[in-house]
C-alpha cells in the first residue's frame, strides 16, 4: 500500500498549545513535529509538502500548486479549519485569530509590543489603550488565552516597566452567549468564571461584537453600546472549514453547513464518492446525535483510526463495518496555573486536579517524546518561576503600530 | 546612577549559537532571553525598546525613531555587525548573511524547502541545484554552517526523502583565502579543513565569488572560472560595523576603518569626547598590537566591563585608570558532532576533546540559566539521536524559489 500525505506545511502541529506560542511561553517547535521526522521509519509512506488547488473526482486525482496531478485510489482529506469571522473579514487585521503558528507569533509579536509602547510612550490615555488587551469568545481556546494573557501581563512582566505598572492592564473576555464554555454543563462555566476573574480578567458575557479598527472594539450587551480603546484583539469567536473544503464540496456536488464542512456519511466518506473521506474539522458528522461532532481533537483521532480500517477493509474485500461511532471520553479546558476544568462523563473537576489531568494528557498527545519532555521542562519551570521565556518580539519591532504590519496570510487569505 | 538600555530588539541574542537555529538544531528562544527578564531585579535600569535614529554630542541626547530625545551624561554605543557585501549588496537577497534571528529562520526556511522542492521537482538537473547549498566565507561561521548543513543533509534527513537520497546532496565551502579559518594556527586549518571533507563539505580556498544569482554562483580559482547551479547561498564571508556607526562617525567626525568601525581612544572612547564610548563589534581598537582586535565575544565583553569601571571612575572622581587591554584566553570553532579546533595560549586542542570544551564554553555563556539547561538537554538529544526537532518551515512554505520571499531586513537594508 502507498502513501502520499501532502501538507502545505512541514510539520505536524499541536494546534491546543498555540495559546503557549501565543504568550511566550513555548516556541513554535515546541509544538510542533517536522512530518518527516514522524514517518521516517515508514518507507510506503511519501510526503509532499505542497499546497492541493484541484481534485477531480472522477479522474481521481488531486493537482498541487506547481500543477502536478497525482493519481488516487482513496482519498482522505483532513486539512482542518481556519477563523471563520462570520461575514467580517475585514476585522481580520486588527484581530488575528490563533490557528497557525504565524497566527500565533502575530499575536505575541502583537502584545509584547503593546506592552514596549506603552512603556515609551506619553500620554496615559494612549498608554490605557496600549494596555487594554481583548480576547473575542468564550469557547475554551478564547478561556485559555484570556488565561495566558493576564498571567502574562500581571505576573510574568510585573516587575519588568518602569513607566507603568503591568498589573493595571486590563484583559477583557467577550462572549455573545449567556456563559462562557458553553458547550460544558453550568457549574463548569460557573468556576471556569470566577477562575478567570481571580485571574484578573474581567468577563462579559452577552456582548456582541459591532466593529473592530485598529484603535477600538464596539461592542453591545443587551441594549446597551460600549466604545473601548484598545489597541490587541485576538480572534477566537469561530472557526470554519479550510478552503479546500470549498473545492472539495464544488467538485463532488456535497452539501456544506453555514460552517463550510462537508456533510459526509455514516463511514465518513462522499454520499457519492465511497472512496473519499473526509474527517476532522472539515467535517460535518451528525448520524447519531442530529448535531454535529464538535471540531477538537479526540474526534478528528478516532475519525482517522476509522477511515484508516475502512479503507483496509474495502480493500481487503472485508464484510462491512459499522458506521463511525464517536466514544466521548471527555472535555477539558485550563484557564491558568492550578485552575482548569474538566468534565469526564457525569464527573466534573476543577482547580487544582483539574489542572493536572489536563497537563497529563496535553503531554501524552503531544508527538514525539523529545517534545514532550522539553515542554514538561518548560512548564515546570514556567510553573515554579512564573516566567515565560519565549518573550521575543520577532520581524518588525519597535513600530507603533504593529497591525500595520501583517503576516503574509493575514494580508491575503487563501 | 540610572541608567537605559535602548535597543531595537527586546531580546539579548546569543550570536555564536544562530547556526544551530539555521539548521533546525535549537529554536530562536533558546538562543535568546529577553532582556526585560534579564534586568527585573534592577530599578535603576530602564529599557527602551525602540532605534536610535540620531545623536547629538554637543546636546548630549540620542533621538528615537518616533522622535523622543534622551537626555545622557554619558553614552555607551553597542550595536553590533551586520552582513558586508563588499559593495555587492545586490547579492544579499540571494545569499543571506547570518546575523539576527531573521536571518536564521530564512536560511533555515530556504533549506528545508529546497529539499521539500527537489523531492517533489522531476528534473533530475533541477533536483541537482536544489540538492547544492554554498557557503561563503571559510571563519568560525561559515565553518560552523558548513559543518551543521552537512549533518543536517547528509545524516539527519537520511531515511526521509523517497525521490533522491540525501547523502546526494553537496555542501561547498568557498574561502578566499589559502586556508579556511585563517586567524588561527595551520595545524588548526588543516584540521578544521579534513573534520570538514570527513562530514561531506567540499572544501575550496582560494575561491573568489564573482557573480551570485538565484540559480547559480559563479568564481574563480587563480585563473579558472566554476558556476555552479545552486539555488541556497550563505553568506559568511564579512562583516561590518552596524549603520549606527556611520551616524556616530558623523556627528562626532570620528574615523571609521574601512570595515565602517570607529577608532577609539586607548580607553574606548571617542577622540574628542570623553563621554561617549563605542564597544564590541564597532569599536576599532588597535592600541596593542597594531591589527584591531577581532570581533568575537570575550573582547566585546571584557570592553564592556572596561566602560562599566571607567564611567564609575569618571563619576567618583578616582584616579587615572590604564588603558583597555584585552586579554585573549583562546579560540574556539566547532566543526561539527565530535569535532571541533581550539587555541589556548600556545596549546593547540581537536577533535572529541575540544568538542568538549567548545560545548561547555559556550553552554556556561548562555544567558539565563533556563536556556542552558534546555538547549543542554536538546543538544544531547541531537548528540545521541543527530535528530533537530525544529526544523520548521516558517512563513511561505511550498514556493517553487523561495528567493522570492524576503525578510523585511532583505527587503530595505538599514
Amino acid at each position: 500500500m502507498d502513501i502520499t500525505l501532502i501538507d502545505k506545511r512541514n510539520f505536524h502541529l499541536f494546534q491546543p498549545l498555540l495559546y503557549q506560542v501565543a504568550t511566550g511561553g513555548l516556541g513554535p517547535a515546541e509544538i510542533a513535529a517536522p512530518l518527516r521526522s514522524l514517518f521516517r521509519r515508514q518507507p510506503n509512506i511519501r510526503i509532499l509538502c505542497a499546497e492541493v488547488v484541484d481534485i477531480d473526482p472522477e479522474r481521481q486525482t488531486v493537482v498541487l500548486h506547481d500543477g502536478q496531478a497525482l493519481h488516487w485510489d482513496y482519498l482522505v482529506i483532513a486539512a482542518g479549519a481556519s477563523s471563520n469571522y462570520f461575514g467580517n473579514d475585514s476585522w481580520a487585521p486588527y484581530a488575528p485569530g490563533l490557528k497557525t503558528i504565524e497566527d500565533a507569533q502575530e499575536i505575541r509579536r502583537r502584545v509584547l509590543s503593546a506592552l514596549e509602547t506603552a512603556e515609551r510612550i506619553e500620554s496615559a490615555q494612549e498608554r490605557k489603550a496600549w494596555l487594554t488587551f481583548v480576547v473575542v469568545g468564550g469557547g475554551p481556546t478564547g478561556v485559555e488565552m484570556a488565561g495566558a494573557l493576564a498571567e502574562l501581563v500581571h505576573v510574568t512582566v510585573r516587575d519588568e516597566y518602569r513607566a507603568f505598572d503591568p498589573r493595571t492592564a486590563r484583559v477583557l473576555l467577550l462572549e455573545g452567549a449567556p456563559r462562557v464554555l458553553t458547550p460544558y454543563p453550568e457549574p463548569l462555566s460557573e468556576n471556569a468564571r470566577q477562575s478567570l476573574q481571580q485571574l484578573g480578567v474581567e468577563v462579559i458575557t452577552g456582548a456582541m461584537v459591532q466593529e473592530i479598527t485598529p484603535d477600538h472594539i464596539l461592542y453591545t450587551v443587551g441594549e446597551e453600546t460600549f466604545i473601548l480603546p484598545t489597541r490587541t484583539v485576538v480572534w477566537a469567536a469561530g472557526v470554519r472549514a479550510a478552503p479546500l473544503a470549498a473545492i472539495l464540496a464544488r467538485c463532488t456536488n456535497t452539501p456544506t453547513d453555514r460552517g463550510g464542512r462537508l456533510i459526509v456519511a455514516p463511514d465518513l466518506s462522499l454520499p457519492d464518492y465511497p472512496n473519499i473521506f473526509v474527517i476532522g474539522d472539515m467535517a460535518h458528522f451528525a448520524h447519531q446525535t442530529g448535531a454535529p461532532l464538535p471540531g477538537v481533537a479526540p474526534v478528528a483521532m478516532q475519525q482517522g483510526r476509522y477511515v484508516a480500517r475502512r479503507i483496509r477493509g474495502l480493500i481487503t474485500g472485508a464484510p462491512e463495518m459499522p458506521p463511525f461511532h464517536y466514544h466521548e471520553r471527555g472535555n477539558m479546558a485550563v484557564i491558568g496555573r492550578k485552575a482548569a476544568v474538566a468534565q469526564i462523563g457525569r464527573l466534573h473537576f476543577t482547580g487544582w486536579f483539574a489542572w493536572l489531568m489536563w497537563l497529563f494528557v496535553h503531554l501524552m498527545f503531544l508527538v514525539g517524546f523529545e517534545n514532550r519532555l522539553l515542554v514538561f521542562v518548560q512548564w515546570a519551570w514556567n510553573y515554579f518561576t512564573r516566567n515565560r521565556r519565549a518573550r521575543l518580539i520577532l520581524g518588525e519591532s519597535h513600530q507603533e503600530s504593529p497591525r500595520e504590519s501583517l503576516t503574509p496570510q493575514q494580508q491575503a487569505p487563501r
